[in-house]
Formats: C-alpha cells, structure tokens, sequence
C-alpha cells in the first residue's frame, strides 16, 4: 500500500482492510474533510459507491441495501451538521438491528471546541444508539498505528453484525492536506512494505463469533411445554435482516404442522411468503394452511392459546399483541440478543438463541421422542378455527377487491392486497410506515411467491422512507415496489435523486390522502380544531411536479384502474410514480366495516 | 386551569407558563404522542404556530426565527425518529448560540428498551450540544410535581438564552389518553384551584441573570492597551442573535474612531450595515471610513496590527484569519460566554464581559481619562491604507459588475453585490453556506441601510438553508432574501413547504452552478476521477419543477438581467425563485482574478 501522503494512506488501508471483511457497498455524501475516505472508496475495485447529496437520504439508502442483503453497509460524510443528519437512519438501525458502518470525518483534535468552522463534537455523536463507538488515531505511518486501523476496520464491520446486529460510529479525524497531493517523506518508501501497509492476502485479522445455541436439554423442555399445549400457537413477528436470525421458513412450518400450531406470520417476518406457503386449506392435500396473515382482523374472536413460541419483533398487528396480553399464556421469545421485545410483559420465558438453532433443536428432539407428534393434530379444532377465520378473512377481502364493490367503496388497503398478490415472482415490497404497513398486514395475503416485504419497523418513522426502499432495491436483482404514503413521499423527496444517481428501478405507488390519514384512527379526529391543521395537515402536494423534478413517469389512477397500472409498471423499464387517491377518513371507515363483518362471521362460528 | 385529564393538564400548564416567559413562538411536527403538548399549543392565544411536516426543516425554521428574532423559539415532534432529526438544527443553535427549545414527546418510561412501537432511547439525545437536558415528571395532577413543571418551563426558557444562549432539550413523556378526552376523576376539581394548577398572574417564578462586566480598572488597563498601539485594530466576527450579545454599532463606531481603530466588519457581524457607516471616505466630512468590509481580498497586502479587540465569532474570511494569526499582535477577545473561539490559537487575552458593556466601559475610560484621544489619529497612515485599499477594491468590484464586463466575464459574486446592494431599507437577507457567504463576505459592500445579513455559521452545514431563512422571515415584517445554491435549495428542499403553510413571502435567489462549486476552490479539483462523480456531483436538477411543486414563482435570470429581475421579486408579492446559472469554475477563476487585481493595487500603494 504505497500513498502520497498519511492521509491517502489511512484512507486506503482502512477500505482495503474494509473489504477484505466484506464490505461491497458505501453511500457517499459530498464533502471536504471526508476527502481520504471518499478518494479511497472511489478507488477501490470491488465496492460500489452510491453518490447522495443529502445526507439523511445517504444513510437511508445504506440502511436499505443492509437490511435487504443482511450485509454491513458503509456510510460516510464530512464533519459538522452532515454527521447529525445520520442520526435517523442510525436510530432505525439501532432498534431494527441493521449492519450500518457510519463513517464521519473529523477536523484533527486540536481543533475541537475552538471556534473553527464546520467542527463540532462528534465524539459519541449516537449515544447509545450504535453498537460501538471509536475514534480513529490521526493518520501517521507509525506500524502499530496502522496495525491498529485494520484491526479497528475489522471489528467496526464485524460489530455491525454482532448480536444484535446494528449500527456501528467511527469518528474518523483528518488534517490537510486531504487530497492525494504527494508530500515526500511524508510516508516513507520503506513503510510501504511493511505487513501493516501491506495488509494480508486476506483479512488482516479474523472474528469468530460463536453463536447462541441451547443444549439439548433444554430443547427437550421447550418441546414437552408445546406437546403439552392444547392451543399452541407460533408467532413471527418482523425479521431481523442478517443471516444469522433468519428462520428457515421451511423448517419451521414442518415444526408448526407437527406440533399442530397456527403461525402467525406478521408481512415483515419473512414467512408470510414463500414456497413454504399453502395459501388454501383446500388445496387438495385436504392439510390445513400453517401460515396465517389474515388474523389483525379476526384474532379477537378466537379462544386464546396456551403456549405460545414467539419469534422476531413485536408483531405489527395491534389486536394480536393484545390477544397475547390477554391470554394468560406461557408465551417463550426466541431472541438471539436476548432482548425482551414485549412490550406488554406478559411473555414468560426468554430464549436467547439463533432462531433456527431453536427449530432444529426442536425438530431434533421431535425425532428423537419415541412418541413423536402426530400430524392429525393439525386438523383439531383449534387450527381448524384458525383455518376457518382466515378463509372468511380473504373471502370478504376479495368481495370488497371486486371492480363494481371497489368503485363504490374504494379504500387504500385494496392497494396493499393488489400490490402484494401481483408482485411479481421474486420481488422486493418495501412498504412505509403509517397506515400502509397496517394495511399489508391486515389485507396482503399469504403466497408461495418469494417476496421479500421490508418497512423500517425499528422506531416506525415516515422518514426516509423513499430512500430506505431504493437502498434495498440496488442490489437485489429483482423488480422493487415501494408502497408510500403522501407524508412519507414529502418526507424523503429528496430521496428520489437516487432512482438517476443510483441507478434504481421501480415501482412507486403513492397512497395520496392529502396529509396523514392514520389520525383517523385516533380519538384526536373528534376534536377539530386542531385535528385539520395540527394532525391530518393537508398539505395539497401535487406530485406530479415532484416525479417531473426527479425525471420519474408520473400515472394517476383509480384503485379500479390501478391493478391493470401496476402490472404495466412492473413490466416497464425505468421508474413510475403510481399516485391514487384516496379519502383517508372513508378509506378508515371502509376498513373498520370490512373487519366488522369477518370478526361477525368468525364470532358466530359455532364451536 | 381545567383539564379533562392529566395529560391535557400537563400541556396546558406547560405552555401557559412558557407563554408567561415570553415564548411567542413554536414549530409543531404533526405525531400522535406529542398530543398534549400540540393541541395545548394551539388553542394557546398569543402563540404563533408553525406547522411543519419535516421534523428537520421544522427545527431549522425554528432555529431561524429565534436567529432573527434572539428570541427563544419551541420546536415539537413526537417520538421516535422525529426526534433525531431535530439534530442538525439543535447543533447548529449550539454552535451559533441559538435559543432554541425543543420539546420532544416520548413513551412512558415502561414502554422503554422493550420493543414497543416508535420507541427509542431519547434520553439525552443530543448530547453536549444542549445547554440543559431535562426530563418532564410523568403527568399528574399533584402540586409539588406540577409546581415543578412551571419551574421546569421558567428554567428551560431561561437556559435557552443564558450565557451562552443556545438549545435546550426537555423530553416529555406521556401516557394515554393523549386528547382531551375527558377522564371522570382525572384531575380532581379542587386541583384546577391550586397555585400550581392556576399559575399566576405573570410568571410563576422569575429568572434574574447578571451580565458579565469588567471593573472600572480593567476598563482602564484594556484602554491603555489600545492607545499604545501604533495599529489598533477592531475584528466584529459573526454575532451571536441574543440582545445581550449585541455590539451598539453607534457607540463601537464612536470608540473605534477616537482609537483610530479601522473595524473589519463581517457581513454577519451586525456592524456592516447600519446607518453609522460612511461607505465613502470622500463623503464631504473628510473622514475616513470606519466599518471596512473589502479586507477579505487585501489584507494580507496591509502591515499586521498591534493590538486587535475582537468581537463575535471567527471571522468568516480566511484571508483576515491567516492575517491575525501571522501578526503577532495582541488580541483581546471579548466573548460574554468565555469561549475561546480562536481556533488558530494567537489570541493572547479573553475577555468574559458583554460585547456592549465593554464598549460602553471603554468609552467611559476614554471620557475620564484627561488626555482622551485624538480623533486627528483617525487619519493616520494606517487607517488611510484599509482606506485606500478598500476604496481600490471596490472600484474593481464595480467595474466587473459593469454590464457588458459581467456579461462576457460572469462570477457568482456580482449577484451576492446585487442583492446587498439592492436591498430594500430595511431587508433580511439569509446567504447560504458554502460559496455564497463567502462571496458575500467578499463582494457585499457596506451600506447604510438597516439590513440583517444572516448564515448558519455555527457549523456552516449546507443543509436547512431555506428553512432557516423562512424562519427568519416569518415575524420581521420586512423584505425576506435568501441566497443559496442548487445543493443546498436541494438539501432542504421540503423547507419550501413553509412558503405557503407559514405564509412566508420572499425572495429565494438561486446560484446554480449545477453542484458543489466550492470544491473548485480545493486542491481535489486536481483529481478527476473522482472529482466530478464524489465531489463537483453535478444533479442536473431542473429546478423550475420544484417552484412548481411548492407554488413559487420561476424566473431563470442572467447575470446582467438580474438587477431589473431582483427588484422586481423585491416589489411584488409571493415569493419568487431566481435561478442565476453559472459555471462554477469560471466563477472561482474570476473570484481569483479580481483579488489579483486588488492585491496587486494594493501591494503597490507606497508607504
């Protein structure tokens, strides 16, 4: 590793080191003092960098990319206001577990608190929002110091990828000169031989991280507490994006079917879809479905279970997290951070292990049980009620999706179920926060199609929403739909630069209520003033000006038109802005009355 | 005061007592959680609300009428996200010593670290950069808790503008109901009787602060200092907003004449502009000037001072700083907060004692001393070279601004001179960071006029431009300008949803050079790649589709047309958008061009 000069050289080792542990991508925000940095990425062979101008879009975008592939992302921007701009994106990746490696320069030390322009304080900028913090020493060719920095770069990447995963601040001071201007002697001809400059042929350091795995023992025990259920039930709250919490889905539904328990699978869990999905009960196996996606609505109605095995997050469903609380049920998280995601406190046992360490130890201790589980106990009574509930919940879905019901009764979950059942086969589906998550996951039914559906589920904000779903679309080869809403749009407009900068193609259907139209879901709807001006916010945005400014095709359709729109968008190169309209106060009404009448005819079911 | 329930309650008696406190302003980011705090604010009489839907633009327009006003401004999210992206504006008030207040929302302290929805650790979210953190006590209608609420108001209110001014966050959880929905029993009757509840006529307690002044005899020595000085020299840096930081430019313009002291008068400084300046040294009183705002390009062509009295901030110009540092002069810097904000560390005295008070004291030593001084010492050599050389560089300004030279010989500069110089009396003028502050500090002549120049140089980020600017504009009740360039129009893009939801008239002055121009003037411009992709990241942005969006007027300008075009947009009503293109590299070869000519002028002035 030869430089001009100390900067450039701690630049390239570092993305040289950064490499070597995998690191394939980096968003770059433009700047001075991140000079080093950016010159050194910029050169690198194998890593893409992604150019953002705004830099809460920047760590957004890379925020994406690691939450679609599982994979650290880098992140890097100038001293002063650019690095606070990171702070939201650096939070969703803090409660959603995403590999984010924050790069921020820094004016050299002397410098701090002295007046000087664009330096502030940095040190511990994220609190403890990020897995580690650490400051680089100043660039010198000094062999520890370098053996350092690519010890630091490996264990910076490998954190972000710890358990939890998350994000990870590396506060990274610079003097001048920045740039690759040679300045002779300033690092010797002789250094550049050395194993520190040099690095090694592969990482210069490896990590080894053992990972949570129960005994067998303690399997055994899990499984006799879900024999022993007479309602056992699986939760699949939202996924964790690195491999190592990923759940083989199916693993885990051949567990379900044998212990004879109902899987919940919340739309971000990564079950609701896939080849593992029997999406009808009568399909002709005359086997029962294992997955259900339909359960916000009709949850309510069933008898509660009595074991419950929960994996992920805290579901998105509200009723069902109140189903749990209520149900007096011995409820086990699987959590391999060992983190009590469960919010009501009335989960009872917390399993810290890799998720699929779980169900193969399960599955293990099933075969090795003489007994074993009989699958007819798939057909009882408790599943069946579930199976029952969930084909009523698509029956009046549907009913509510006909072309004549639809006209008369439009409402923006029609787009959700649309979106989903007509995503191509594979796709990413990134959905923003708000009503439309809530919408797919009441009414984006369960199918064998391989979808990847995404929200920023963290800390559930509106913002960088846009950027987030680009992020994740730039690397899957496969066609991206972001689900938005008007807010959200507004939000992260400055978002939409990366569908030309970063070369991304997709869908965007834009759900336009003209403000925020989940606060007529809340009691402040009855008090107006200041419910308009303060709450809902009309805001009157025209987008096509938008799609104009960010070269985007801009369509606006009917929900009744919008399927036929959807499926040209897909096939159409380049990215399309798909604006519906909607009354968000009786798209609100349609839905209660939707769930009225599943949750009527549920009820009603007899024993 | 009633309330149907405690949440209800704790919000109004919050804002009832910050309005006691003078508060006259707040930015609201529409959010469920923040409910108690938006709809007490709302129905408050004499607050201004501000509704914003991007929680960053809402802090920035906050910071920029607190900017203008040196009044404290409230900014209100919800939980979450929203919260983190209040962070660049709240390190921008921490470094340009903004009273900002910020009142985040947040879950009850149960909910926290459990994985419950748009949950996040938001204690202490902002680090150093507040000048107090404090959590509100959960709502509840007891007097000891409540008496502390107002206090808690009167205190963060207080600490906002202390010494030095700047943010303060106050996190305020709280629990359903959030609406005024009425809670049987919640807040007892007999509650809303108490002192706590009631408040009191003014304030529920009051914040006396001393002001820093020295003694007499420091007065006294600091004076002796300035007389035995061959070269005395007064440095006015960026001023910090609040009025107890504020210069009296008569009585420092008064001083610095009887000193015979030239002041170097940033264009943020407060001193540039007024009606105590005599742009003309050949003004028909035979006086030299005493504001100098030309230095930027001549003075290293000046013999160095020997005794320098320095307010504000650190001067915007670089040549001035390099200049004071080679000078080996005796430098006294007063700041009423103690900070060393001298970054190249030749500054020999600190003064901890109000800008104004100092003035006012050495005025007094001046008066008592039996000698006083000699205005005849005005017009020494000295003063008569910052004369000269002012004068000369002016002409040349002049001169390229000539049509027909302008025409074959554009720069970004001549647009800053027009903007100044045409300004109505009063105006606001908001420049944006990067070039255009700098081409200001350069190119923006002293006027009488009573104009408020204004930047973010706390810690000059390019982002919040707009926002900031719209916030300083939506109370002065004069002429709103803002200068900034197509990165940072992009930046803070949504900001311009304020030009119609906070009916703010202005005129937004565009310099579009198609990226960032400033990296011209860095020795990166050398390498390419990744110069143009990494640095210059030229957009392509068509900016007409953005007035589109936001209702602006468009008008693409060119240089020589822009005078009769900015005179227009001054006079009409509704905020035009003039986009001025340039090449920014011919701007800077031209910048450069124009210095030479002063500095050689300059240098070749005989002694």
């Amino acid at each position: 590793m030869t430089a001009p000069n100390r900067a450039t050289l701690w630049g390239r080792v570092l993305v040289d080191e950064l490499a070597k542990h995998g690191l394939e991508g980096v968003c770059i925000a433009p700047g001075s003092r991140s000079t080093p940095l950016t010159v050194a990425f910029a050169e690198h062979p194998t890593i893409d960098v992604y150019s953002h101008l705004d830099e809460r879009s920047a760590a957004y975008f890379a925020l994406g990319r690691a939450r679609r592939t599982g994979e650290p992302t880098a992140v890097v921007c100038t001293s002063g206001t650019a690095a606070a701009n990171f702070h939201p994106a650096v939070m969703e990746a803090d409660q959603a577990r995403v590999p984010l490696l924050v790069l921020t320069a820094d004016r050299p030390p002397e410098l701090r608190d002295s007046g000087a322009n664009q330096t502030v304080d940095q040190v511990k900028l994220y609190g403890d929002a990020v897995r580690w913090y650490t400051e680089l020493p100043e660039p010198e060719p000094d062999e520890r110091k370098v053996r350092r920095l690519r010890t630091t770069a490996a264990r910076a990447l490998s954190e972000t990828t710890g358990e939890p995963p998350g994000p990870v601040h590396c506060n990274c001071p610079f003097r001048k000169p920045l740039e690759p201007t040679p300045v002779p002697g300033d690092v010797p001809e002789s250094f550049a031989e050395t194993t520190a400059a040099r690095g090694r042929d592969g990482p210069f350091v490896e990590t080894t991280r053992g990972t949570g795995t129960l005994a067998a023992e303690e399997h055994g025990a899990l499984l006799q507490a879900l024999e022993a259920a007479d309602r056992p039930l699986v939760v699949a709250g939202p996924a964790d994006p690195t491999a190592l919490s990923a759940l083989e889905p199916a693993a885990v539904t051949e567990l379900a079917d044998r212990l004879g328990a109902p899987i919940l699978a919340d739309p971000l869990s990564g079950l609701r879809f896939g080849p593992h999905v029997r999406p009808e009960s009568d399909d002709g196996t005359g086997r029962l479905r294992t997955i259900y996606g339909g359960y916000d609505t009709y949850i309510g109605e069933l008898p509660p279970p009595d074991v419950v095995l929960r994996f992920g997050a805290s579901p998105t469903s509200k009723p069902l997290r109140h189903w749990l609380r209520d149900a007096d049920a011995r409820q086990f998280l699987v959590d391999p951070a060992g983190a009590w995601r469960e919010a009501t406190f009335t989960a009872t046992d917390l399993l810290v292990a890799e998720p699929a360490a779980v169900v193969d130890g399960l599955l293990e201790a099933l075969t090795t049980a003489e007994s074993g589980l009989n699958e007819g106990m798939t057909d009882d009574d408790w599943r069946a009620r579930f199976d029952a509930a969930e084909r009523r919940h698509w029956t009046v879905r549907d009913e509510a999706l006909e072309p004549s019901i639809l006209e008369s009764d439009p409402f923006e979950g029609a787009i959700l179920a649309s979106v989903v059942s007509n995503a191509p086969d594979p796709a990413t589906v990134f959905v923003s926060n708000s009503m439309p998550i809530r919408d797919a996951d009441r009414f984006a039914r369960p199918r064998t199609a391989d979808l990847t559906v995404l929200a920023n589920r963290g800390a559930s904000g509106i913002d960088g929403i846009t950027s987030t779903a680009l992020g994740a679309g730039s690397t899957a080869d496969e066609p991206l739909v972001l689900v938005t809403g008007d807010l959200a749009l507004y939000h992260d407009s400055n978002g939409l630069l990366a569908v030309d900068r970063c070369d991304v193609d997709a869908t965007i259907v834009l759900l336009d209520n003209d403000g925020g139209g989940i606060f007529h879901e809340l009691p402040i709807e009855a008090f107006d003033p200041p419910f308009t001006e303060q709450f809902k916010t009309p805001h009157g945005l025209e987008f096509d000006a938008l799609a104009d400014l960010y070269g985007l095709e801009f369509q606006r359709v009917t929900p009744t038109a919008f399927d036929a729109a959807y499926r040209r968008s897909i096939d159409a190169s380049g990215t399309q802005l798909l604006a519906v309209e909607f009354d968000s106060e009786a798209s609100h009404r349609r839905r209660d009355a939707l769930a009225e009448r599943v949750r009527s005819a549920v009820g009603g079911t007899p024993e």
